[in-house]
């Protein structure tokens, strides 16, 4: 027996979302059949909606409704400082932070000659031609501490320097609330190069 | 710093599914804004359809496209044997083992005075009504080896048995493949009751 044809496509949608496979998507489908109407009517329009009405800021390339993002119309914000992240949700993740008052830039991807993503693939002219055209004093370069978000982060450094602007990188560590004794060993020699006056 | 609205209302229906918190419902709608716009188009007609499209069969309770669900309409199956399943996902449990060609009985739910739930929520009442109008010979009742379970089994027994049908009760006993070493003594105190001559 197979399941009716409803529940094998929306078995089959959820299987297309990562870290779900065929058991997690069957229970899914089942779950939504016993939905308020309500609630899968909004769910089946939010989905249309994040295709419709998102598109990438023409400044930075964050995800926004409008052609440019809040953060790059906020007048109150600093214009002389950029953060380059890899994704949009990065931009949210340092938001959280309720810290930092400059730009952002978006990649949307990073470096990884493996894939074949070229400095062509991913959000970097753009970048680049902010930098010529506005003050920028200090790229703060917060692409993840991966292999290939170090190499992208030292592409951009040997890139933007040569133009006198100041670029840093996020500080390795050890996180906050951790243990010594579960941290590996790159952490814990980055820590150590790291470490500071007290 | 919020969300765009199209996000927060996505990440927000993707949180009504079970096991799925705030985190993994911000990284679904994430992935979901790079995805195909015709796999997410697709996926939000699945949704709609599952709750358009779906029916309870009209003779056993089990999830449909049509009035009579592919199972009863089967000519070829046994008609005097019914197996009592809580939910329309244990049809298709039950069907997957390719050696049951009876018929089946979906309860949609199990009784649960804690809950509230008495023999009038679920689908008792059709039961009884196949049971005097069909000529029906065996009553398998399969519902899940829980507490609630058991009561239901042992509820719907009491109220079958008196009409002369044969009420059966799935086996309990070790998992095909595990380890007794890892077997919990109630499961293992079944399997010893319920031991057979080899």
């Amino acid at each position: 027996m197979h399941y009716p044809t409803p529940i094998a496509k929306l078995i089959e949608s959820y299987m297309k979302l990562p870290g779900i496979g065929a058991k997690t998507a069957a229970r899914l489908a089942f779950y939504t059949i016993d939905m308020k109407e309500d609630d899968v009517t909004e769910f089946a329009k939010a989905l249309i909606s994040v295709k419709r009405d998102l598109h990438y800021c023409d400044v930075c390339g964050n995800i926004t409704e409008s052609a440019v993002c809040s953060i790059c119309q906020d007048t109150s914000r600093d214009k002389s400082v950029v953060l380059v992240v890899e994704e949009s949700k990065d931009v949210m993740s340092m938001e959280k932070m309720r810290e930092y008052r400059g730009q952002y830039h978006v990649l949307h991807g990073v470096l990884s000659p493996m894939d074949g993503t070229g400095p062509d693939d991913i959000n970097i002219t753009s970048l680049i031609q902010r930098l010529h055209n506005d003050e920028i004093n200090e790229v703060i370069i917060a692409t993840n501490a991966t292999t290939e978000g170090e190499a992208t982060a030292m592409y951009l450094s040997r890139l933007i320097k040569p133009a006198g602007i100041k670029v840093t990188r996020l500080a390795h560590g050890l996180s906050v609330g951790s243990d010594i004794e579960y941290a590996d060993e790159v952490t814990l020699l980055k820590a150590v190069e790291g470490r500071r006056e007290m």
